[in-house]
C-alpha cells in the first residue's frame, strides 16, 4: 500500500517508475484508447450489409416499396424489432435515421422550441432551465443540453444508478427539465440501473414537463453470459402515473456498421403523437432501404443476439486484458479503483484526487492517447480531477496491452509523485 | 371561347360534360396525381444500389473505413460531386442524411434557436419574424417556416422568379428573415430563375441575418435537351457583398431511390463553419456507406447526367401527354393556362378564379386524386382559388391519360357552370 510507504521507499519507487516511463517515452508509440469505436473485426461481422438488401429486394413484408417516398416513422417490422430490444410494443416506437444521438438532440430541441406534452411553455421560454447529468457519464449527452441552453447539474452516478436522494431534491425545483440516463452498461462506468432507482425516477415529484432521457445504447451489448436486466422504465412511469416522463432511445450503431445503422425512440402514445406532429414537418421519413437491409441481416431478435455474441467474443478478451493488467499493476496498492463492466464499451478508473489530468498528460508523452480528463462530467470538468475513461474496443489486443501497461505505469508514477510532494 | 358563348350554348355544353362526367364517375376509377413521387420504372434504374457498395467495398478513395464512426460533413468525393451539381467548390459543401428537407428544416431551426452569422439575436427572440413564400411554391417549404413560428408572406412567382419589386419592398422591413426559392424547374410551375432576379436577390437591402433558401431540388432533372441554366447565387451574393445570404440545398432523392439518398447543403465559409459547430453537437455524422454506395453508382457528374437522361426518357412521354391533353381539351377555350416545364416534377394549371376547389372535388368524385387546392400557397390558401398542381410522374402513362381526360373534363365543367351561374 502506497499509503504506508516511507519517503525513502517512495523515492526509490519513483526512480524505478521514471526509468520505465522514459523507456516507454523513447519507444515513440502511437496508441489510441480515446474512442468507443468498434474494431474493424467487429465491423467485418456485418459485411453482409454491403450487398444487402440484394438484387430485386425492395419490398418489406407489408409489400411497401422501400425505394420510394412514404412512411414517417419506420417500417412495421423495424418497429417490431426495436420494440423487442427496448421491451415495449411496436406502437411505442418511432424509427429514425443513422444516429440515436440526433434523435435525442432533436427531441430536446423540440422541447426547447415547442415544449413537450404536459408543459405550459416551450423550455426555451421558461428562463433558467436545468438538466441533470449523472456523472461520470457520456460527454455528448451533456453537450447537447449545454448547447441547447440548459444549466447542467452533475449528480453522482452510483453502482445502481444516479444518487436518487440528490435527484429527488433537485427535481423538486420545477426548473429541472430532465435527466440523462444510460440504464445498461453505462458509459463509462458500466453500471446498470436497479429496479429501485427506476421506480424512484418514475415516482418522484417533478415538473410536468420533466423528461427522463433513457439512452439504452448498450441494450444488447453484453460481454459475458450474465445479462444484467434493465428496468422497464416505460411501465414504471405509467404505473406511477407519469406515462409521458420517459423517452427511450437505442440504435444498431455498435451492432453493425457504426454511423450507417438505424436508430429508434420509444415513448408514451402522447409523446409519440407529439413527435410525429413535428417530424411530419422536419422529414420525409427515415431511410427505408437501410431498415430493410438491417431486417434482412438480423431477421429477428434472436438474430441480433447471436450477432452480438460474436461481437462479444471479440471484445471480451480486450476487456479481460484491461482488468488483468489493472489488477496486476495496481491491485492492492491503494491507488486506484476501476469498474468491472459486464457489457458496454468502457472501463472507468478512479485515480487519486487531482491526478487524472497529470496521468493523461504523462500517457500522452508516452504515446498513449486517452479521453480528456473531465469529459465524463458536465462542462467537461471533473470536480475531483480523478476519473479516467478507457476505451479498449478499437485497438488490436496487443495495442491494448501496451497501452494499458503504460497507463498503469503513469497512474502509479503520478500517485507516487503526489505522495512525495504531499 | 367560353367567354363568347350564349347561355343556350353553355347549357348545352354543360349537359354534354355532365353526361361524360357521370360516365366517368360510374367507372369507379382510382387514380392518383397528387404526389411528386418517382415511378417504379425510374426507381428500377437505380437498383444497382441494392447490392452496392459490394463485397469488401468499404474504403473511400481517401482510405476512410466508411463502416466506422468519424467525419462530420461527408466524404471528400461526395462533397466534390455535390459541388459540381451545385456549381461551387468542395469546401462550400456539407453532406447530410437522406433528406434535404431535413437539412433545410434544421438550418432554419438553428436560426430560430441560435441565430445565424450576421444577426444579433436568434430569430426566435426577435418578436414577429417573417418569411417570403413565392407562390405557387412547395407546400412543405412553407410548412417548415410556419411551424417554426414565422409569419408567411405570399409573393407572386413569375416566369423568371419571384416578383422582385414586391420582394425588395418587403425585405426593406428587417423582420423579413428569408425567402424560399426553387431556382430551377420550380415546384409546381417549372420556371427557372433568371440572372436578373438572382442579382436583385443578391444585391437588395435586407436584414443582415436574411437568408435565401436556394433549394436546387431539380438541379439535374431536365425533361429535354434544353438545359435551362440556373444562376450562380453564391457568386452573385459574394460579388454583391452579401456572401452569407444564400444557403443552397440539393439531394439525390429523385435521382436514385427516393428517401434513401444523400442530401447536401452549400454556403459561404462563415455559414459552413456555423453549421458545423451545431452539427458537431447534433450528429455523429451522415451515413458514409450510403455516400460510398452513391459514389460507386454515379462515379461522377457525367454519370449523374447519363442516369438523369434515362430518367427523363421515362418522364418525358408523361409530361408530353399532359401537354397534349391540356391543349386538345382546353386549348383556345379561354378557360385555363398551364405551365410547360423543361424539367422538374410538376405542371401547374391556372383555372378560372374561384374554381380550383370545385374542380378538385369533381375530380375526386370521378376517381382522380389531385393535390389539395391551395397547397402551393402560404398557409395552404390560394387567394384566388385557381391554381392546381399536377404530378404525372408516378402513375403509369395510361393512368396519366385517363386522369388528365377527367381533369380537363372537370375544369371545363366547373368553368361552364360558373359562367352559367354568373
Amino acid at each position: 500500500m502506497l499509503h504506508h510507504a516511507s519517503q525513502e521507499q517512495l523515492s526509490q519507487r519513483e526512480l524505478e517508475l521514471h526509468e520505465k516511463f522514459e523507456r516507454a517515452r523513447q519507444a515513440g508509440l502511437n496508441l489510441d484508447m480515446t474512442r468507443g469505436k468498434p474494431a474493424p473485426a467487429q465491423l467485418d461481422l456485418a459485411d453482409a450489409l454491403l450487398t444487402l438488401p440484394g438484387t430485386g429486394q425492395f419490398l418489406d413484408d407489408s409489400k411497401t416499396d422501400c425505394r420510394n417516398y412514404g412512411g414517417l416513422d419506420g417500417l412495421p417490422a423495424m418497429k417490431q424489432l426495436f420494440a423487442e430490444i427496448l421491451g415495449c410494443t411496436r406502437e411505442d416506437v418511432i424509427v429514425g435515421g443513422n444516429s440515436s444521438l440526433t434523435m435525442m438532440h432533436d427531441a430536446i430541441a423540440r422541447g426547447v422550441l415547442f415544449g413537450v406534452p404536459g408543459g405550459d411553455q416551450p423550455w426555451g421560454q421558461q428562463g433558467t432551465v436545468r438538466f441533470l447529468c449523472p456523472a461520470p457519464g457520456y460527454d455528448r449527452h451533456f453537450e447537447i443540453t449545454g448547447h441547447l441552453g440548459f444549466e447542467l447539474v452533475n449528480v453522482d452516478l452510483n453502482e445502481d444508478g444516479p444518487d436518487m436522494d440528490r435527484v429527488e431534491t433537485l427535481v423538486a425545483d420545477g426548473s429541472v427539465k430532465g435527466i440523462w440516463c444510460v440504464p445498461r452498461y453505462s458509459n463509462p462506468t458500466g453500471i446498470t440501473y436497479s429496479e429501485e432507482v427506476a421506480n424512484r425516477l418514475a415516482r418522484m415529484k417533478a415538473a410536468p414537463d420533466f423528461r427522463i432521457i433513457w439512452d439504452n445504447a448498450y441494450a444488447e451489448h453484453h460481454l459475458g453470459d450474465a445479462r444484467q436486466a434493465v428496468p422497464d422504465i416505460l411501465s414504471a412511469c405509467r404505473d406511477a402515473g407519469h406515462p409521458d416522463r420517459p423517452l427511450l432511445f437505442t440504435s444498431t450503431s455498435k451492432m453493425t456498421h457504426a454511423g450507417a445503422g438505424v436508430s429508434a425512440m420509444a415513448a408514451s402514445p402522447t409523446n409519440i403523437a407529439d413527435a410525429r406532429r413535428h417530424l411530419a414537418v422536419q422529414t420525409i421519413g427515415p431511410d427505408k432501404i437501410n431498415q430493410l437491409r438491417h431486417l434482412l441481416f438480423f431477421k429477428d431478435l434472436a438474430g441480433v443476439r447471436s450477432h452480438m455474441a460474436k461481437i462479444a467474443a471479440i471484445l471480451k478478451p480486450k476487456f479481460d486484458l484491461v482488468q488483468e493488467i489493472l489488477e496486476r499493476d495496481l491491485g492492492g496498492k491503494g491507488i486506484a479503483t476501476w469498474s468491472k463492466p459486464n457489457g458496454g464499451y468502457f472501463v472507468s478508473v478512479n485515480t487519486p484526487d487531482d491526478c487524472a489530468r497529470t496521468i493523461i498528460d504523462l500517457a500522452a508523452q508516452a504515446g498513449v492517447k486517452l479521453t480528456p480528463a473531465g469529459a465524463p462530467f458536465a462542462y467537461g470538468l471533473d470536480p475531483q480531477n480523478r476519473v479516467i475513461r478507457l476505451a479498449p474496443s478499437f485497438p488490436p489486443i496487443e495495442d491494448v496491452r501496451q497501452a494499458m501497461e503504460i497507463f498503469t505505469l503513469c497512474v502509479e508514477l503520478a500517485a507516487v509523485r503526489q505522495r512525495l510532494a504531499g
